[in-house]
């Protein structure tokens, strides 16, 4: 099949789907977990002929074990397709009911957004997780993964797909795109699909955005930065670095660049250069940071650069403001902590700073839909609308406004001859 | 200043007034109030030049109605601001607390979106209403009104920009563009300009959309349909109709598409027929139409039509699923009404219908903020993400996640060292 036709039978399948219990839903789920162990050894072999093909490529070993899908991966796996289906369905869910008038009653209920496009690195566990988001909240999907995991995801992909039609899903929910030329073909299709999901590098997420007029739900740059307040606790401070740098420095909730009050700067700084250099970490600093530590010296481009890496910029400001301003400036709207023991600098920093996920005394890396308790994610959004931070069920759901009449005409009430009430109840 | 001096000052002033407070914002509201009735005779003389050069253009007379504002608009005006000051401020709102362990709280909070690109038609009370639902939803607007009505807007804009500056909001939180040029440049500044509402036509819609990455929030089409089941009611049926159709033709929720059950088409359609016959209305129908009632044979192009205007497309169906079908292939995912008195028919409808506004036994023409209940809209959107159907205040904001520690770091919990609790409270 072409890739329109995958799309234009996600579309039909989706909109067939939008009458399906909760209790089908979950039921589904439950039969996706059951199919997928008792096919774990056609999965496994897959995935070794992926790793494989990998090891002859010269895929890095941090690549590999991303690519990596075991009987631990397999068991993390059903563990969280299960407790998905503790969660409540996000579809179906009134809002708000209005009483525009007797007998005309305006309900708001939540529904799936339609043809979710997802695009994603070569992780075979996120192709699962996606999908059963996808399969909760009712949307279709149509799913394209790093090649490297090909193989896995095929198996994958067929064993979701059929498991959930098994349980009264229409066909063709699930689609698994295979090519690039195929994600470039999706692009276009903003008739039949709704959503486009990237996960990936800041240059793929940006060909994204400009190279279709489909919503785009992601981030491109994660350039989070950690503010050392005047008031703050000196040990908070170095273990919240030290985690927001160190935990994992190839996520896009690493830290990237520490900014420290001037009155506080020469007794953290040293600090921080011992733990940095333990790590083996580069610091590009600015002029002042300089005259205290021993660092490379930043340019302008420094404070825009998302390292990924053992690296970090490090820049002296005056006050809070100071500080506020070069985060909303030079940040992405992704993560950024403000350590203090001031309260109230701490409500400013929290209001002012124009990010998904403003945080108080803690590490950047929390930004994160397992840890924020949504059981999943399909990504961090710093969109503006619609969905924002670690996007899991909820950001899968959009709403309708459903009216009930008996024969309810406008002219009526621009004559005069009734009036609304608008009476909202139970919200 | 140039384009970019507003969008970087709308910005910077975005981010100020994120701390005003529910009071401080309706004190602005009652003061622009106030300006704009103390300042009449500036713009209705302004609003004179204006009529006066449309008249010398030969506008036509549904055009000059839209563009006079005189006593009678500028109360209902400022009416609708006094309204606005009663509803709850939309942004700083709680929409979930969670415990994620012992000192670690996540709380989602509501905020305003930043700045906001309107184009608006020739309408100066359209200027006034998107400027003070964008003020007390706590976003910046640049706003772009048709070029018939620039005087009176160029005063209507700086009576309610300086009067919030009175208020205490940052200079900069307004600002008015006046050139078709001025739209390109906004455009390409998704750096500052976080969302585009356009009002206007379908191509010109399109156009911002093909030509903008910044994300776009309205409507193209309006091609509403309205479905007679053969369980309906044959008078409410031919009330609803007349309405949909009749009430006003030029507008986006007005009624382009007629479909009829096969069984009930020969008692309704000539009634149907002799209303539409009185107001001369041209009549598009199918062959199995043009056998029951005379009306001019459509083409499959026909269905794709919004008129706006005294004509309409009719069609005889089988039955409810090529009914459903037929709506959302030709649709517009905008308002779509059945007439039944077969509930568990509607309820099918309701939820199968994709569109923004799904009404059972009411007109079309309902759609709309005011007759929701919402206060006012900005626009109606068909978008599937963020706010569908009539746009009020809560379409103007958007959420953050501010997460509060006390020194808390990822590594704990990755290590085993602590467990997340994830109590989620008070929602």
């Amino acid at each position: 099949m072409d890739i329109l036709s995958f799309a234009v039978f996600a579309k039909k399948a989706q909109i067939s789907n939008t009458r399906l219990s909760d209790e089908l839903k979950n039921k589904a789920l439950l039969n996706i977990a059951k199919r997928l162990d008792e096919n774990k050894e056609a999965i496994f072999g897959a995935n070794e002929a992926d790793l494989l093909r990998g090891r002859e490529d010269g895929l890095s070993s941090p690549l590999q074990k991303r690519l990596l899908f075991d009987e631990n991966k397999l068991s993390q796996t059903i563990e969280g397709i299960v407790s998905l289906t503790k969660l409540p369905d996000p579809a179906g869910r009134v809002m708000s009911v209005t009483e525009l008038d007797d007998d005309l009653i305006l309900k708001k209920v939540t529904c799936p957004i339609g043809v979710i496009g997802v695009i994603f690195e070569s992780r075979p566990d996120a192709l699962v997780q996606i999908s059963v988001l996808c399969l909760k909240s009712g949307n279709s999907v149509l799913l394209k993964g790093g090649s490297e995991a090909l193989e896995t995801n095929k198996v994958l992909a067929q064993i979701i797909h059929d498991a959930a039609c098994e349980a009264g899903f229409s066909q063709g929910w699930l689609a698994l795109l295979e090519t690039r030329q195929d994600v470039s073909e999706l692009l276009c299709m903003d008739e039949y699909i709704d959503l486009i999901i990237p996960r990936g590098s800041n240059e793929f997420v940006r060909y994204i955005i400009d190279n279709s007029r489909i919503p785009v739900l992601g981030h491109a740059d994660g350039i989070c930065h950690c503010y050392i307040d005047k008031a703050a606790d000196i040990d908070k401070a170095v273990k919240i670095i030290k985690d927001s740098k160190l935990q994992y420095v190839a996520v896009c909730n690493a830290l990237e660049t520490l900014l420290v009050h001037k009155d506080i700067a020469c007794h953290i700084l040293p600090m921080v250069k011992e733990v940095f250099d333990a790590a083996n970490v580069r610091i590009y600093g600015c002029e002042r940071t300089k005259e205290t530590i021993d660092v490379i010296l930043a340019d302008d481009d420094t404070y825009f650069t998302e390292y990924l890496d053992y690296a970090i910029s490090v820049k002296i400001v005056d006050d809070l403001y100071e500080a506020m301003e070069h985060i909303n400036r030079y940040g992405s709207g992704h993560t950024d902590v403000i350590v203090t023991e001031d309260n109230d600098a701490a409500e400013v920093f929290l209001e002012m700073i124009d990010s998904a996920n403003v945080f108080h005394n803690c590490s950047t890396r929390f930004s994160d839909g397992f840890r924020y308790g949504l059981g999943a994610e399909v990504g961090i959004s710093t969109n503006k609308i619609h969905a924002r931070g670690p996007v899991g069920l909820e950001g899968l759901v959009i709403y309708k406004y459903k009216l009930t009449g008996d024969g309810h005409i406008v002219s009526d009430y621009v004559e005069g001859i009734k009036k609304f009430k608008h009476i909202r109840c139970g919200e």
